[in-house]
């Protein structure tokens, strides 16, 4: 099924507005959205789905936010959500700069990232999800204790990520320049994952705190 | 020609006394042991020896001071400092835990590590040269602006390192995963590095200040 540019798209996003909030009606009052009341965990780019449909079906304790751009991609981690029937996952469509408009100060667990564009080109530094300007949203939207989890096969996104990361003073717990090599039983890969570790590539992963 | 464990290693050693210092003769003192006043740079464990005398031959406006603990590891960099007839290289024959006892508060310009030991057990950790204990030294002995690079092909080690720059608030300057992959004109490969690239093992960089 090839849903790219499919006019349709957004209606039958709508058609599950139970699951999908394409327009912005939760903004501020995400926990609303859920059926229990429980830690908030956000993915920022979901790609296919895979790896957030996989991780709540793993903690049914935990609410799963999604948030993702391009709507035809969107429809797939739709499809997912409910072919495995779950109860604990959200999808929002909008573009993670207004993060802070829709979420709450201090509303959610823990932010994933996984294998983001690495926008190569200097001048395009400031769309990459780890610049200093998405810090300072994660920042606000997460709890103090809250974490912040980036995979990546892309070595320059990860060298400017450490850095970036470093210089915003943000504290490293745990840095991983090989998942693979002694894979842990928690990681879930993702679609691309699979297909780029294959090719050799080394997958990459930081865990950082805000100080 | 085999040196370890000789008894006259030493003596060899001693003869070179405007060379290599055994006795801590220059403790607090260390410009007076070179013919001329200008920055100095330090490697912690000099290896074979290539690192050092083929950058002081680049930079004849740096003096270079080598730390080393093996008596018989020394004597190979001296052989190449005589041999390049280099006179802005010093030696040292101590252990580094002891740094701030031979050198001046805010003396260094640039400390090199180079391929340290990674002392791969946690029980060792504190054994590593970029353990906070030894930051701690580097620290006192670097100039405000001076810097701190360190070289690896330890995955472990450099995981560690960045963990533990990054806690002791260190600014991180640069990071490379793959120094090889594109490989800086400036970059000088020890002994060490040569071999185990060719073996395949990616070789990590990562330049770091105090705040």
């Amino acid at each position: 099924m090839r849903m790219r540019n499919k006019p349709w798209a957004i209606d039958y996003l709508n058609e599950h507005a139970h699951i999908v909030d394409t327009e912005g009606k939760y903004t501020k009052n995400i926990s609303a959205f859920f059926d229990k009341e429980q830690p908030i965990h956000l993915e920022i780019g979901t790609g296919m789905g895979t790896f957030i449909t996989t991780l709540a079906e793993r903690h049914p304790d935990i609410n799963f936010v999604g948030v993702e751009v391009a709507k035809d991609v969107l429809i797939r981690v739709l499809e997912k959500v409910i072919e495995k029937n779950l109860t604990n996952v959200r999808l929002l469509l909008f573009d993670a700069t207004t993060l802070t408009d829709y979420f709450n100060p201090q509303e959610i667990d823990r932010v994933y990232l996984n294998f983001s564009d690495p926008w190569p080109k200097n001048r395009h530094a400031k769309r990459r999800l780890t610049h200093e300007n998405f810090l300072k949203q994660y920042e606000v939207i997460l709890k103090d204790d809250g974490d912040l989890q980036f995979k990546t096969d892309n070595r320059g996104l990860f060298e400017f990520s450490l850095i970036s990361m470093n210089q915003y003073s943000m504290d490293f717990n745990e840095i991983n320049l090989d998942v693979h090599a002694n894979e842990p039983e928690d990681n879930i890969r993702t679609e691309y994952e699979n297909k780029f570790s294959a090719l050799g590539n080394k997958i990459y992963l930081i865990n950082v705190n805000f100080k």
